[in-house]
């Protein structure tokens, strides 16, 4: 069973480069397909529980939820949980024992005892910017100040539950297979360099 | 005019990926072939060169070299001088206009206007000891201890001067098109690899 994992920098492309990985390899591919899960199972909205995963204090959470909660240490043994249920979906995924690609959420940690193959996917700045300004939502018009901040927010996150997992810094290269910038690539063309080097690797 | 640089990790295999690139690209390939230009400039001896543009302080110049001069600031200034001479010596490679690879000296800070491909080339610390012992010259018998020692002081001179030059992190993986980790490679194998992956980006 062969298992490439992608960790990525918000607006790095990384989802995409993913995504076409599965597709040129025939791969399984797991993503947002984690969320539903988790909230399927714990009968919870998706938006939800993506938001909460992605969130390391309660603050950050929306209003709207948390008027849910009584407390604090509610909404935080809320996001535990749902971190362990996580790390439990991830694992039934390698269980059954199909080639995948798993994007984000620390799968290269999680999975480290099968061995995945695990890339970072990373950037330079006015890139990610670029890609998230293109990439927003119809009606979405957050100003550059506001990308800035809320990439840097989920790379915080994203550092923050890494370091939490594995005690190691999650932009830390010597902990991945290998370390793709996307700045003045195609994601396309990439694909490309990145599955062939993938092959050898799995063909060594 | 393809220029390939490497950055590495002490004991990470990467001059011998930077060799094999070469010879498998047909480029030219500069290492030790700058310090030996720099040395024949300023008429000195090329171990004392490559010992000065390691060290970033006076302490680590072996004594014998420390012998011949007068005070600390002497020798800084020859640090200095010489690491002006490695930027005029990697400018003069670039002005040529063959297809090369350049392997440390922050070749890739120094040669960004002519947009070189740049590799970053790590390995887990077990691996990269490991090289060390088997690459150790014969009767250099250094303890587990003494190559840990060495790998640091090594590494952290390569980040200090990028830092000096760059003023960017050495292992900050953004910097690099492509960050490679020769644990649990073959080095032969992995060359084909990158070679895949760079020839994409050449012809992209």
């Amino acid at each position: 069973m062969n298992i490439i994992t992608i960790s990525r920098e918000f607006g790095s492309g990384g989802r995409e480069l993913g995504k076409r990985l599965a597709e040129l390899f025939n791969y399984d591919y797991y993503d947002r397909e984690i969320i539903t899960a988790i909230a399927a199972k714990k009968r919870l909205d998706d938006d939800y529980v993506e938001k909460a995963l992605e969130s390391h204090s309660w603050q950050t959470i929306p209003l709207t939820f948390r008027h849910s909660f009584s407390s604090i240490n509610r909404i935080q043994s809320v996001q535990t949980n749902l971190l362990v249920e996580q790390k439990h979906v991830i694992e039934e995924i390698a269980k059954a024992g199909k080639n995948c690609v798993i994007v984000g959420r620390n799968a290269d940690v999680i999975l480290a005892e099968q061995k995945p193959f695990c890339i970072f996917v990373c950037a330079d700045k006015e890139t990610k910017i670029r890609r998230c300004i293109e990439r927003a939502d119809k009606g979405e018009n957050l100003s550059r100040k506001e990308i800035i901040n809320y990439m840097q927010r989920i790379d915080k996150n994203r550092a923050k539950t890494r370091e939490m997992l594995a005690g190691g810094k999650w932009s830390d290269c010597s902990t991945y297979h290998l370390v793709v910038n996307t700045t003045d690539w195609n994601i396309k063309n990439l694909t490309l360099a990145v599955a062939e080097f993938v092959s050898r690797w799995f063909g060594r």
